[in-house]
């Protein structure tokens, strides 16, 4: 039996000093890898330099990345190279990468350029095309800096195509919404990903001392309920023991 | 004899999963602090949860801080409760803070509404006033994701005002720039947040093995260069000592 665990944050490069990072610590998955390691269960593990990790042992393999493309493309090696029994995606992974970024003197000038009216074409037109000069460090030297972010590939939904019969398992986290949000926006994501099972969670339920989550199936029932993090790695390893024997 | 040290990099909230972190490990201020705490030196050690740090010790007082504006209060409160021999200024402190974000339909839609000619008074308005919803976490639903960021306040630039008689040291860090851009730059950063001392350094040189960095002196000489984090943290130690006694 072999599985892949991803955890961490991504972190996206704007210049050489700064990044948009998202916050993991890597915890999480740090404990579901030791659940499934305890078992004699091989795991590769997709993770960041910064990330909290299990310590070195027999039938783990570590695979560092940074950002979202490199994210891509270690997936993509290791779905290609391998076959998982399950994949277990709780990666915290950035929704946007940076694209370029105006200083506020010449994003007045640009946008003193623009056509008008300011339609779809002449917007895509500015958050596309030429621009934004190159460089190493952006220059501090403006009172505004504007980013302009581009949407990153959704990583999850390779997944199931190049591994079908693997069996999936998402995250989903959101913040401060009701539990009925969670539970419907958690479903929505399964379908949409094509997963078996996806970890709802919101961050308001989550501290040093508890990590609420709830499991949720296919069927879009809620499979198991868990309190800490500890709990949350024991559900998925049950349930997927329970699905794979 | 006390010193104050300013480690690491701040991390500028987005939303409750994403920051703009500007990268720094700790390594070389841990380093800077040993050298002091060697001698018998007492160390106050502001930082971030993540940096590396030194051991717990006597004469280490380590203070957390996330963001600019943490830095700015601890930093202060500690200028006024305190008096520093030195203050060694090597946080990477973000240059830039978050203030609202736009999805691209939203963004386009803002911009088909302003008066044109788009003028300073136009874009000013866009960039500050009302706008952007509250959002814990931005909606991944949009191709484009627009950033404003505004300039964080200067905190070098308060601790000469705070205390006017103790030693400042500044670090200057440039990408990939020539020896005499570095150096030019970091002479007017000396002059321009009145420090004693700056320590010139260059991305392009800095790596596992070296960190190459020049020591500025207020007569705009190079009073010591250095090869390692370790032979900087010394250089640093061995010119403040001298100026000191």
């Amino acid at each position: 039996m072999r599985i892949l665990v991803t955890s961490g944050g991504t972190s996206e490069r704007i210049d050489d000093v700064r990044s948009i990072t998202n916050h993991a610590s890597g915890q999480l998955g740090r404990l579901i890898s030791e659940e499934f390691l305890n078992h004699q269960i091989n795991v590769d593990l997709i993770t960041t330099p910064k990330a909290i990790k299990p310590s070195d042992q027999a039938g783990l393999s570590i695979h560092l990345i940074e950002d979202t493309a490199q994210l891509k493309d270690t997936l993509e090696q290791l779905l290609i190279e391998n076959t998982y029994d399950a994949i277990i995606h709780s990666m915290a992974v950035s929704d946007f990468t940076y694209e370029k970024s105006f200083s506020e003197e010449h994003f007045e000038e640009t946008l003193s350029q623009l056509q008008t009216p300011i339609t779809k074409e002449v917007l895509a037109d500015l958050l596309t095309a030429a621009e934004a000069e190159p460089a190493h460090k952006i220059s501090s030297d403006t009172d505004h800096l504007i980013l302009v972010l581009k949407k990153t590939p959704k990583v999850i939904q390779m997944i199931k195509k190049l591994q079908p019969r693997a069996k999936l398992v998402g995250f989903k986290l959101l913040s401060d919404v009701s539990k009925e949000e969670l539970l419907a926006t958690a479903r929505e994501n399964l379908v949409k990903n094509n997963a078996d099972f996806v970890l709802a969670n919101d961050l308001s339920n989550i501290d040093e001392t508890q990590h609420i989550g709830y499991l949720i199936d296919k069927n879009w029932q809620i499979t198991g309920e868990a309190k800490t993090k500890k709990e949350i790695a024991h559900l998925i390893y049950k349930t997927l023991w329970k699905e794979l024997n």
